[in-house]
């Protein structure tokens, strides 16, 4: 198995995995500004709602570490600036915003302390919210564990494995648990268009887990639920609101109406701060609309006509009456979502 | 508007477009064996029912006029012997073994006639089935407005036009008939993995109609019915069961699943002759399964890990009951299909 990380802190550098080249090439780059990391994360040179948020706390910790402030009001003032720049980076998922608010948050309550003790206390938060997630990520592989039979057909949408997050995964780590339990899984992977992240992530990181699986295109999921007994299908979740609706990767959704049609239990995985009580509706999420090339051109290859018209969102919105669970570190919610999201928070 | 035409026959020549290389470039082969057919309908430079089962014909056409027997014995083994390629060609479709057995048939019946007779009888005869089929596209067309209303939203997967046909299209006829009507349409594009039918092919042939159109991934079809207000979906067919139940690319049973939960209407559009009485139900259809390279390579890039394992099912089924109207030349059948196709078969 080839050791790999999505995003790592080492000795005042954020060393950061090119994900846009797997699973061709392997290739990282240090970045030493938080501007640098704000522009990875809007090209997504790193993706995954929880990846997203530690990346963007790694982000502030540069700026932190490498500011030539001389006072705290001033070192204060560019983590704001830099924190602004972060937040316009992506709009959907909720896990960049809470590690920005609870990075600055701790930083203003702390505005009294000295320059060094705020660089300090901003590095070793980035380092938490890092360690964190990795922690949630077992516990959520743990508590998804009841709805995986020892032998199960499972279909997986996007990516939601250690490159999403800060390693190990969510619906990727339920079912890389399962495995290392010796439960018999074999995953129907989505390709994931546009950006192929099963096609080219999830595929991946099952061949360095020796985790047996089949990649699919989107449309097929259907198919496969008439042809095989399919048991779950797991994915990830960028926002979770009060009600339940969930915010994840386009054709989520549909996966959802299929798995539905099918009475195929459907599961939302993620940490519990995936889950934003602040939206009452999922339609009250907004939708990060990408650029046309994502679906005009595959690698180098154009493949519709020239100036044809182009409509790329890249989420949609699972209402809560389709999901059978949402998995998260804190625990499973079951519906009614109002009620049991509520409760998970208050845990 | 460019002039194109997926195949025809000129001065004992088959011309065919290869729309393997669409949109970027507009390349027509001349073939002058049926072998060369059989093997262009298997590598897919032609596509779509009704194309392929003209192209057969023609192929036939080929045989019977370039052979050198000098018996009308010797002429019907030749022509057997390539029907049976023909055959080997692509397994899902019914146009074209009917094709093939309408003109074996024919010249079956009349292997008492002379040898030019029957070669004449044989290129007559596929000159027929390219004609009636361009006829029954007209009529298609029309028979569909009933379900198209003055402004319209349409969601639409694969390709189902003049390329697919003997010209003009099906569920694409229905949607240039609107438009040349008047009416104000507006088609979602389904991009159509793996081969991307819908990006390539269906975004040039409306483009080239001048008709108002948005590329989607297949994944997003159920975000554009929550979003927008989606008329109805238009998908062709490859075959029809007895029961209603119709094969048609992999991705159109999703489809049909997200806009029975948006109780957006959907139907099935195609001649006549792709109803199959001889199987009762959808799951007798044989489906296809197509080659690996078409998921994990696009263009020259390959997207997907070294020696993934890759399924991918051409087809699919999509049960009755999840079909609003399936519009032919020959009427529209409503559900009880059992009974209603029955009666559009014994016009």
């Amino acid at each position: 198995m080839q050791d790999y990380f999505s995003v790592r802190w080492k000795n005042g550098v954020v060393r950061m995995l090119d994900q846009r080249l797997l699973p061709g090439e392997l290739k990282y780059y240090d970045f030493v500004k938080c501007t640098e990391v704000a522009m990875a994360i809007k090209q997504m040179v790193i993706r995954g709602a929880p990846a997203i948020g530690i990346a963007a706390g790694y982000g502030l910790a540069l700026a932190a570490v490498h500011s030539r402030a001389t006072q705290s009001n001033e070192l204060i003032r560019e983590l704001r600036r830099d924190a602004d720049e972060l937040w316009q980076s992506r709009p959907t998922a909720v896990n960049l915003f809470a590690a920005i608010n609870r990075i600055l948050g701790l930083v203003v309550d702390n505005h009294d302390l000295g320059l060094e003790q705020i660089k300090s206390t901003v590095l070793s938060e980035a380092d938490k919210i890092a360690n964190e997630d990795l922690q949630m990520n077992r516990k959520i592989g743990l508590n998804g564990q009841q709805f995986i039979p020892e032998e199960a057909n499972i279909i997986h949408h996007c990516n939601t494995g250690a490159l999403a997050t800060g390693g190990y995964g969510t619906a990727l780590g339920v079912i890389r648990t399962a495995h290392e339990m010796g439960k018999k899984i074999h995953v129907y992977v989505d390709e994931t268009r546009p950006r192929l992240q099963g096609a080219r992530l999830t595929s991946w990181e099952l061949k360095q887990l020796e985790i047996p699986h089949t990649v699919i295109v989107d449309g097929a999921s259907g198919y496969f639920m008439q042809h095989t007994k399919i048991n779950a299908c797991l994915v990830g979740c960028d926002r979770i609101a009060a009600n339940g609706d969930v915010a994840n990767k386009i054709g989520t959704y549909n996966l959802a109406l299929v798995a539905f049609a099918h009475g195929v239990p459907f599961y939302s995985v993620g940490p519990r701060t995936s889950i934003d009580l602040s939206v009452t509706r999922g339609d009250e999420i907004p939708i990060e609309e990408r650029s046309a090339i994502e679906i005009t051109h595959i690698g180098q290859t154009q493949v519709t006509p020239d100036d044809v018209l182009v409509a790329n969102p890249a989420f949609d919105i699972t209402p809560a009456k389709y999901i059978s669970a949402i998995i998260t570190d804190a625990g499973v919610a079951f519906p009614p979502y109002e009620k049991t999201l509520l409760e998970l928070m208050s845990k």
